[in-house]
């Protein structure tokens, strides 16, 4: 069994801009991706390749291993899936709340594959056990097409139901989820910038 | 063990109020209340209260018992809290991904408490083994406040991490995960009035 992180540094999280600028969003997917390796280190993973489309930001990344691809994210992974001789896990860089106890439960499952739902329809996780049978599809309602994908190919499945797994990192919104739930690096450089507001209804972040 | 729903059907969900009038968000939170009833019935659950400061839209009826308290919320709940004689579970009304499988599990805790969280700090669920002991906080970042009750009242607690459980509906794109991820009367209902426009970030939701 292997891991990939898909993973791109250069102006990345384009959707955090209203709170952070480019450098700072570059600065947290860096700690969020090394949160993440640490966690699929930590749960026993021996391999784990990140896949980038440009060395950008992993010059000196010694923890995993660093595999580029210049075409687009499901050209990419199902590249990577086609030669993979073993199951594989894809997990998303952006999960700063996934614990070792997500990733041993995730590829603990009796299915052909493991789907884990993030927010607004997309698979935050993906365990395949045969991957040279399986292909991806991201972007938009990924999570139903990665359903239908099992599914239309006889692979059963099973879907992994998990609220911090299920917790990408992508809007504003999202940082109050890290500040709630969070520990580590990722979760610190974003209490440095902001707090959260109570009120009466959910919380909500303000900038220090 | 007995399960408690507050409840307020008069000019409920506000936060819809940008793509649902008020009497389609009457109509739909009676749905979701019904749905959390039919759930709680099937975990087997004997005994459930619905509390509610009015008797509006509860009328007729018939699967569930109905407590009217003109206290707010956190008052009306911590009074029932300390004349309950056996474990409580509290339960939002808006939890429409909600299965009794979560419910069947939340109540098998080894922990003195066992709190659900939900999105932006929110307590979707709360099982409370010696309510006598206990008293709730809701709104703001409740969970936070109820780890924190737990704590220091020399309880211990466990967190029930369930994307499902943890979805609760109050704002638009909370009808996202409800059309994705849901079934059921409040999931038909939502479907007749809008469709998921797919792009490259997170689905969102369309009016028909």
């Amino acid at each position: 069994m292997k891991a990939v992180i898909p993973y791109k540094k250069c102006s990345a999280k384009s959707r955090l801009s209203p709170v952070l600028t480019r450098e700072e969003r570059e600065e947290f997917v860096e700690l969020m991706l090394n949160q993440v390796i640490d966690t699929l280190k930590e749960a026993g993973v021996g391999t784990i390749d990140i896949l980038s489309p440009s060395i950008y930001g992993l010059e000196n990344m010694t923890k995993a291993n660093v595999l580029l691809d210049k075409n687009d994210l499901n050209e990419a992974l199902n590249g990577y899936l086609e030669q993979a001789e073993e199951p594989v896990i894809i997990v998303m860089a952006d999960l700063p709340l996934l614990s070792s106890k997500h990733i041993i439960e995730i590829v603990s499952t009796k299915k052909d594959v493991c789907i884990v739902p993030g927010k607004g329809g997309g698979t935050n996780a993906l365990y395949i056990k045969n991957p040279s049978n399986y292909r991806v599809r991201y972007y938009g309602s990924s999570f139903l097409t990665h359903c239908s994908i099992a599914a239309d190919s006889g692979q059963n499945f099973e879907i992994y139901d998990s609220f911090f797994a299920g917790t990408d990192i992508d809007e504003p919104e999202d940082l109050v989820e890290l500040l709630i739930h969070g520990k580590g690096p990722a979760k610190d450089y974003i209490n440095r910038k902001f707090k959260l507001e109570v009120s009466r209804g959910r919380v909500r972040l303000i900038t220090l």
